[in-house]
Parts: structure tokens; sequence; C-alpha cells
């Protein structure tokens, strides 16, 4: 299993801005539409209608190498960095046409929803990590990894 | 009264479009902030963290007369057009610099959420009625407008 | 031909608000979306790198019957109700797993840009009127349409 | 000179999502606009309607700290890191009622448009650095900074 989730897309009107490219925010939103097609992948939903936990953002990066334009296609891969008790860190990149477009990291936390609204984290469900585990990529693995502590 | 809420903004540039005005959508989030700042001028808010009620729309629409550019400033107005038992209907205009840029017309319901999670209409709170009834615009009233029977 | 575009999407998380259903601006990107891929059937773009003319949106309307949530599949078809010597006037339909969602009703503009950046009406390109006309939709065709006078 | 643009808003509704939060990627906006009134401030605009040069994003982070709810007031600041010959690099704080709810950094480059649409960096106008200078955030300097290379 290559630990990667592909998709191809092609850039909207709405996503474009003034200086006639895609506008940067929305690279954030087509690496999520990703990693959410990972889960799906995986046979999990991100934010099924009855669930005890949720998965907002820790962090979040990207370099942008090119610009997108109105209708350019292009492909988003996901994959997982590491998974650890109670986040799971991702990379990504986007490419169009074999060039580089951009590259991405971000964190998600699981968290419960205490009675006051605020967010706690807490572990990842077994069922959960059980599904992602096949998507954390591993590298050729002479070296170690060091272990996010977050 | 005058039975307005008005608000001045100013374009942001993740809200224009390749076309370099802009796009089409993001005027329905101008007269939606406005609504939702016209709501919490009557002391209201439209989505309070309890509520046995929401208000999706039922129907959107929006004339454009002239195109809104990046750092444009304009204006923003909104008022109540009709109450009935279920529904609100909202009239809005936005103008810069005393030209007529756009003009719309909504209708929200309000609805209960049925436990399968299907919206279904239902009385306007005698609560929210009262306090949005003194926004209702009223013409010099000769004649009768129809009432919404939505 | 069927003189429609059909489009099967699913709904993104970003596309989703605080009520739990894709915020109603979103369905306007939705049918842009597919206006565009009609375009692109037909062998045109409307937004090419050199261009003479644009062509914003003069009005647009929406009918909301049942709410999206996130990750529901849904389709999209839009079609040409009329194309007059300056305008293109819309419909279209947004259905999930049967059930009517929305429709909507939309009309472009094609304009040239002045010198001075304000958009003034200009006839359609013949080859663009072409390309469209087998997507206007003609009804079995007992009674006449009135003709858009825009 | 405090060197730092500070604005206050609200949360919108189309900028919360089904998790009931503002989501992650409309951080980024409320960043960079912010940043872009800051170019307001310091008498100049990121994009003027005729412009020999403009200003991509080449990194864009975010640390997510607490949720952001709908109608909830929160403060944006932002101040230049760093101006090189070729770069500007903004950090950036939002805080709600005295907490804080995110940290951003984030660098443009200044690009002008080859003949055949590409981007390529050049150097940054005299005219735009002079006043962009006072708001160059210098901490009370006992060490160096590293120079940015980009």
């Amino acid at each position: 299993m290559s630990g990667e989730l592909r998709l191809r897309r092609r850039v909207a009107f709405s996503e474009t801005d003034v200086a006639g490219i895609v506008h940067f925010s929305n690279y954030f939103r087509y690496f999520e539409d990703a990693e959410h097609a990972l889960w799906r992948e995986a046979g999990l939903s991100i934010h099924p209608v009855e669930s005890a936990v949720g998965w907002p953002r820790v962090s979040a990066s990207c370099e942008y190498r090119r610009p997108l334009r109105f209708e350019q296609e292009f492909d988003v891969s996901v994959s997982i960095a590491e998974i650890t008790t109670r986040t799971v860190r991702y990379t990504g990149t986007i490419t169009s046409n074999g060039d580089l477009v951009a590259t991405a990291a971000w964190k998600i936390a699981c968290v419960d929803k205490q009675p006051d609204g605020s967010l706690r984290s807490t572990e990842i469900p077994a069922t959960v990590r059980e599904r992602l585990e096949p998507y954390v990529h591993r590298p050729s693995a002479v070296g170690h990894r060091p272990s996010d502590t977050a």
C-alpha cells in the first residue's frame, strides 16, 4: 500500500482572485478535501452524524511554488506522516502536469466537546487508529523519525 | 425607526475573482452579514448556542448592477419586507459612492430539527417576532401588500 | 442532444456552516461550476487567457428545498434557457438520491472592458453563440417562451 | 511606532463549518485582510489598478490554539518580521477577550509578470520598501536575527 490518497481536480472560477491565480487560502481546502477522501477510502468519516469526538486543526502550513489558474487541472496527494495517541500529522503535495505546485503539512487533534462547549484533547479511538494505520507513510526507513510529542 | 440596518464594508482580496471583481456569490454573504447584524441590533442572535429552532434560506436572489473591486468601500442595507407566522422576507441594497451596485431579496424559514435530522417548518417564536417587528419596512401604505403564504 | 450538463459532486467540509448544512451561498458556486463545465464540453472557456469579452452575472436566484450535509453526494444539472444577442440565461437543478434539493436561474451578460475599467454590454461573439446553441433547452414546444429583452 | 496593525472583527456565519467553529482556512483570510490594512495605513495598496509587480504568497503557516465561534469578536494583529530585497515576512496573532486564539507567519514575494504569464521574482520597489519599513518589528535587539535569503 502506498499510504497515499490522490485526487485530481480542476480550478473553479470562485477559487481564483484578482491576481489571476488561485487564492492561497484555497490550497488548504484542497488538501483538506484530499484528507477527508483518505478517511473515506479507509472506511471512515472525519465528521459522522453522531460522534463523540472531533478533529480540529492544531497547525497548518503550505509552501507555494507555482500558481494555479482558472480551469487548470492538478493532483493533490496526501499521506499520514505520523499518528500519535492524540494527533494525526499529514503531508501533502500538489502537482500539475508534472510540476510541483505546493507542499503542505498539517496536524489534527482528537478532541471531545466539554459541556461548556470547549474542546479537550482526548485519545484517538482504536477503530480510527486501525483504519488510518495503513496510510502512514513509512520511508525506506534507515534512520528513525523523531516522535511527535504534541 | 427606519426599519433598516446599514453596514459599511471594504472588499477583501479573497472576495475577488480572476475577472478582477467581487465574485457574485459573495454578495449573498454581504447581505447575510447585514441581516445578522440587524438581528444583533434587535437584541437577538440568529444562531444562539442553545436554540430549539434554525433559520435556513428558502430562497435568495440578487440583481447585479455594477462590479465591486478590491478595496472598494460599499454600504449594505437590509430591511424586513414581511414577517409571516413561519417566514421572514428581506430586501437589501448595496451602494458604493452613491451608485447602486446590487439589490437582493431573500426569505428564511423558522424550522425545528427532527430526531432524524430533517428540518420541519415551525412557527416563529413570539420573542423573535416582537424584536424583529420594528425592522419591518412599512411603505407609505396606501395599498395593501399581499400576504406571503409560504 | 439533451441541452444539459450534469455533474456529480460531494459536499466538502469547508462548504458547510455551523447549522450543519451547506451554506446557501455555495449553491451558487455549484451551479457556476456546472455552467463552466458546460462551456468546456462545448469547446469553450468562459475565461480564456486572452479574451476581448467577459461574462459577469446580471442576476442569480435559487430556491432551496432540502439541505445538503457533509459528504453527501448530489447532482448538479444546468441547461441554457435562452440566448439573446447579449445575454445567456440558465436554469439549473440540484438533486440528491432522487430528491429535489434546489432549483436556480441566472443570467450572464457579454461585456467588454472599457479603458477606464468599466464594463459595457456587447454582442455575444458568433463562435460562442454557435457552440452554446446546442445546449439551449427546447421544451416540447406547444407554447412560446417570451423573449428575454435584457 | 508599534510596527503593528490591529483590526477588530466578528465571526460571520459563512466563515463557520459543521464543527461549529470557524473553518481553519479562514484564519489565513483574517491575517491577509489585516496585512492589506497595514499596507493601506502605510499609504499603499498591495494590488493597485495599474502595477508592474504582484505579491504572491511564498509560504503561510498557522498554529490554532482556541476555536472561534459564530458572532465571536476577535482581534487580528500583524507586523512585519523582515523585509529582504525581494520578500516581506509577516507574523500575526489572533486574540479574543484576552485569550490567544492563533499565531501565524507568512512570506510574500515581489514578482513581475512575464509575457508568457509566469511570475518571476523581482526587487521590491523603493517606494514600497520605504513605506513598509516603519512597520518592521524590531525586538529589543540584543542578538541578531538571521537574514532571510529567499
